[in-house]
Parts: C-alpha cells; structure tokens; sequence
C-alpha cells in the first residue's frame, strides 16, 4: 500500500545506505578497527571547540521561549542578517536578511527551491558525477533531471555539451561547488563561462534558468585555492549551503538558502521560499542552532585534517596505478575503476573490508567513490588493503 | 517564474502569519503591552529546566561528532529505543525502536507519512474545523483533501457525515488529538466508532485506509481526561508526535511518528518512511535534540499554567454571552462568532487590539480561534477589550 513513487525507492535502497549497513555487519564479524569504509561523508573532524562554548552562552544568557520557539518561517531576523553581513564581507556584497532564508541543512534548502521554481516536467539539468539525491529531489516536485557529462579528465563542465542538453523546458542547473564525489572547484573562469552561456540561452528561449550552487563543501578546500561566489556572475542565482561540512554538524540539519536580489520576481521568489518550508512541514530551521551558528561565523574545523588524509590516500592511490583527479576540495576522491564494471569492483573491494561507493550512483559508472574523512590511522592502517586490491587487478 | 503551486499560496499567505505581522506592527504603534495577540500558537510556558541541564550533559559527556553526526536516517537506535519504551510503559504495548522514526516535528512527520502513502489524486478526509496545513501537506503529494463536518454544538466527529465522505479512493483520515482549534479530545468511545467505521469501509472497498492521528497536544490535557492511544484500536495507524508544545521545544522540530506493527506492509512502510525523510530533504531529524528527549522522557511543562488561562477567558467570554464549546486540551478557545463573517468579527476585534484568527481558516466560518498560550497577567489585561467587542454587538 506504499505509494507508487516510494515503491521503486524502497526496492533499490540507497547504495550509499546499504553499504553504511554492510560496514556495521563486517564491523561485527572483524572488529571496527579492521574495517575500512569510506563510504559515508560523516565528518570525522571535531566540531570547534567555540560551537559548545557557545551553547552554554545562548542556554544562560538568552530567554528560552525565544531560543526554543517559533519564528518567522525564513528564521530569526538577527541570524539572517549576520549571516548576510558575514557573506558581504567575504565577498564585498549587498546582501541583507531578506535575501536569507534558514534551512534544514542544504538538502532542506534544495527542496525549497525546486518546490519554488519546478511545474511539472520541468527540467533540471546537473552535471554528472552527481550527488545522486539530486535525482530525487527533482521528482518530488514532478522535474526531470537531466544529466550532462563533464570533462572525462577533468570532471569540469563540458560546455558544448551543456549547450546541447538546454531547451526551453530547463528550469535550472544545479551545480556541486566544490563537487561531490570528484572533489572539483569551479574557476571563476568556468563560473564566467556558464554564466554567459545561461544568459544566451534564456535570450533565445524567453525563459528563466535558475543557476542553483549547492555547496556545503564551500569551506572544505586545500592548496588556497578559492570557490567563487555565483552571486557576482549571474542574476538567477540561488545558493544551497550548510553547516554540515564547515562546522561538522550534519545531524543538526542546519543551513541556509541565499537568493540574488536581481533575480526575476525576487520578492516573490524569497515568499514563496519562506512559505515552501512551512508547508514542505520543514516549518524552521531549527532554532538553537540557527542562534549557534549566528555567533559562529568566524568558527571553522581544522580542514588541515582532510587535507592530510587527501594527500595520504591520493598519493597512495597514484602509487599503485590508480588515475584519479587530484581532489581541490570537499573529502572525496573519484578515481577510475581498473575494470568497467564498478560495482564488481566495489564488490572485490569487500574482501578486504575496504567499503567504496560505485561511481554508478552518482551517474558516472567505471569510477568509484572514496570518503576520506575518517582519521589519518585508519587511512594509513587500510593502505594494504588498497595494495591487494591492486595486485589483483595487476595495476602498475 | 514561480511554479504554478506556489504561486496562489504567495498570492494568499497564510492569514495566521499575516496576523503575526499586523501584531508586530500595532505593537509599534500602541506598544507591545497594549496588544493582545491571541493568533499564533508559540508556547508561552518555559521548556522544564530539564532540558537545559540534559543538554549540558550530553555536551560534557558525548562525543561531539556522535551528537553532531550522521545517523541511521530515522533517528538514533538508543533514541527510539527509549521512546519505544515509555510508549509501550504509558499505554501497555510492546513497540520496539523499528515502530518509530524520529522527525522534523509533527509537520514533518504528517509529510513522511503522506509521502508514502499517496498516488495522485487520492483522498485524504479530515473534520473540519481542522489545521489549516493539512490541506498543503496532502497537495505536496497530488492529493486531495476532503472536509467532513463535525457535530457543531460538540465539534466530536459526525459518524454518519465521514461515512458518506468515504470512497473507494479514501486513502486516510486525519485527526488531531487533542482538536487545534476547538480544544476538544476524541473520547475512546469515539475512537472505537471510528475504527469500526474504517475496518467496514476497508472491507467494503477492499482498500486500505490509514487512519493518522495528529497528536502534538497529547500532553496538554486538563481535567484528567486522557487521549487514548489510537494504536490498541486500528490496525493501520500512524501517530504524529511532537515536543513543540509537551516540551515547549517548537522550534527545534524535534517529534516522531509512530507506526503500528499490525499495519499492512508494516517493515517497507518503515523503509519508505525512512527514505522520505531523507529525499523530502529533512535528511534525520535535528541530533542534539534527538538525544536530549531521549533523556527527557518523564519531563513535562506546567500544564497548569495554560488551565489557569483558559478558565480566566473561556469565563470570561461565557460571561459576555459568547457561545464556546469548553476545550479538554491543547490551548484554543472556539467561540462563534457573533456574526456569520468571522473575518468581518476578527476586523472589528482589531480596533481594541485583540488578533484573533478566523474559523474560515480552519475550514469552519462563523467561528474564531483564540491560542491562549500567552501570559496570565496579559489575559487578564485584554479582557475589557473582550467587554467593548461584546458590546459592539450587543451581546448578553
């Protein structure tokens, strides 16, 4: 009696899931510490040590019915505008509160914005590899999403290809800046240039395309290099961020969803944004943590953590034959399966309780994904277990 | 450029909300102690100091990135553990962790719900009056809501109404107990009517309908009259729990749904629950407060203090002639409305600074709603404004 849409999602359980399940089982049987599983992106890295400190501030100093109790839908006014004051600073803009709007994390704020934009068989198109939720999001509001290849080499956009894929059905391109899995950033050039072709487009079409950034990866990136703000290169832009990755809450569900003031109908944009949390039944972000993070701003985790472990495992990998882009940001590594078939490969992996993701969920078989934000330990601990599963593929 | 669904919803905010602003703004004018604002149902009483001490323990105690973390996407074991358990202890049953997933609130769990259970087009029946959302949550999945009338001298379900409402494309009944507006409690006796009324049309049409209790008032009952735990009574049962107003905790969307075992397709219902959470972009509810009820079973707001209030003005306003049914629980009052345009009344009431909010938007003109979770002294305050409204119509 489930639901038609759930029936299909409930028979192929998210990999990514199932695998999380599958460590606990072999976690069981060899003991944790002899098990290898990079196959989840739950941050390993503390949280900073300002996050509880300021807890206990918010908990004794400020009224509780106030901490603890409804807002406005879009949240509190004061979060808002200090988290419009910090992205004006970063960036030199001129946002204010009412181009904010708190969220459940970026998945929460993702939904708010396909909600706001999508009529039925509307189309939005993504880069692949590409965090394979996206797929879901888009059918809960009855969008199709569509898949454009990058860059085999690169996994940068191909924009010939992008080109091809625009018609007058697309409503928005989501971008994953810095990527999930392959750990990409988008150039400002490259910003530039989907900028200008999205412009072109929506002249020949008279539509609007929603440029849509999701980027709770925004902090987490090495080698100071910098994600570039899309706010400054095209008008129908939205960001999705969250606190999951930069401040390693992801429980907390804790984000927010920033708007472009030059955006087509902004007003009602921004509305319809605040309204789609109530009724999505999302109602708020949560509220402590929307009070946490507002005096956290300056707060970040020690990204040095990653990129060791980056540099630990890529180097290793490259060491032993693997091809692998070379990780820019976020805590994964895309590299290509040795055989095509990356679900087999993930499969082999298994024998020595090394848990990776086939590339085949993020709609890019012949690669698999490695989750690095696991301690620097186990990584240095799981290296010969990569090292048998090379030679038995006679890498090198 | 916003989608076809949201763009009425922009075009008619939800009156309540826009009440909170008129609030704002008359406070501005006349000062905040000067207007009663008897529209939003935002917890007046303090969450009981046992939260504050239980989230000060679980930061010293546990690991920040377990509390922070990732979890199975229908909560922490431990936690639906827990709260299996004083189910099971308060009503006698023999739920287990697998009975429940942990949600945004209750809104977010009527969503889950209704995510998995509805195909386009079909119903879902609820009494009216009703919470206004309903009719949202239901069209975020290509349902339709279909309104039955209560008995309006009782507000208790009209059997014979629901049972020409229900058709072979019924896929669930919504109620919520205790009644946000009318205050009322569905007696056991109503309950067992209602489930025998539902097993009769489940045979008759060979379908299966889902009977789901909306409970996020459960604890603010007075008189000692207690809500009856709709799980002994129906197979095919879903509760909606909340701690927004047991635990004053409303803008933490911290509640649960629970699920009975006996229902058809018990275990992928549980799946499908699970998954909604994490595609409708909730993702788990929030971490920290997971754990923190987890260890605040047994806590409890004073429920006297809303009791107090709604004697102060349910006498009142029957010592002024209005005609109000006495609510059992939740904190609303329903009284009619001395003329047929309730929004007309609800106008009139604003020129002595009394917001109050009309029946229309529960489904049922004539009458308005009175959330009376606000401070005893401010009751007493607004009470001559209550005296020249009556008089305005020459009541008594």
């Amino acid at each position: 009696m489930i639901s038609n849409k759930m029936k299909s999602l409930v028979a192929n359980n998210s990999i990514i899931r199932a695998m999380f399940e599958e460590g606990k089982r072999l976690s069981e049987i060899y003991g944790e510490e002899n098990v290898f599983d990079y196959s989840i992106g739950n941050p390993n890295v503390e949280p900073p040590s300002k996050v509880k400190e300021v807890i206990f501030e918010i908990l004794n100093e400020e009224t509780p019915n106030l901490v603890h109790g409804y807002m406005n839908n879009s949240g509190y006014d004061d979060v808002r505008t200090n988290i419009s004051n910090f992205i004006n600073r970063k960036h030199n803009l001129t946002l204010s509160k009412d181009n904010i709007v708190m969220t459940c994390g970026a998945a929460g704020g993702l939904n708010i914005i396909l909600k706001s934009i999508l009529n039925p068989d509307d189309e939005v198109i993504t880069f692949s590899p590409y965090f394979g939720e996206y797929g879901n999001y888009v059918k809960n509001f009855d969008g199709k999403l569509v898949t454009c290849p990058t860059n085999i080499e690169t996994f940068e956009p191909d924009l010939k290809a992008l080109s091809e894929v625009i018609t007058p059905r697309t409503k928005a391109l989501i971008i994953n800046n810095p990527n999930n899995p392959t750990g990409v950033i988008y150039s400002e050039k490259i910003i530039k240039h989907l900028a200008t072709l999205l412009n072109n487009k929506q002249e020949e079409f008279n539509t609007s395309i929603y440029l849509i950034s999701d980027e709770p990866y925004r902090e987490i990136v090495y080698d100071d290099i910098e994600v570039p703000c899309i706010l400054k290169y095209y008008d129908n832009t939205f960001i999705g961020y969250s606190y999951s990755k930069s401040l390693s809450l992801p429980g907390e569900r804790i984000g927010y969803v920033v708007a472009n003031s030059s955006m087509a109908d902004f007003t009602d944009m921004m509305a319809s944004l605040n309204i789609a949390t109530r009724i999505l039944g999302f109602v708020n972000a949560p509220s402590l943590f929307q009070r946490v993070i507002a005096k956290s701003l300056d707060a970040e985790v020690d990204v040095n953590i990653y990129k060791k472990n980056r540099d630990l495992l890529y180097n290793h990998l490259i060491s032993l034959g693997f091809t692998c882009v070379k990780p820019q940001g976020a805590f994964y590594l895309f590299p290509k399966s040795p055989i095509d078939d990356d679900k087999k490969f993930c499969e082999d992996a298994k024998q020595f309780n090394l848990l990776l993701v086939p590339g085949s969920s993020f709609g890019c078989p012949g690669h698999v994904r490695l989750a690095y934000c696991t301690s620097y330990e186990k990584i240095e601990k799981s290296l010969p277990a990569f090292d048998k599963l090379a030679s038995l593929y006679n890498l090198k």
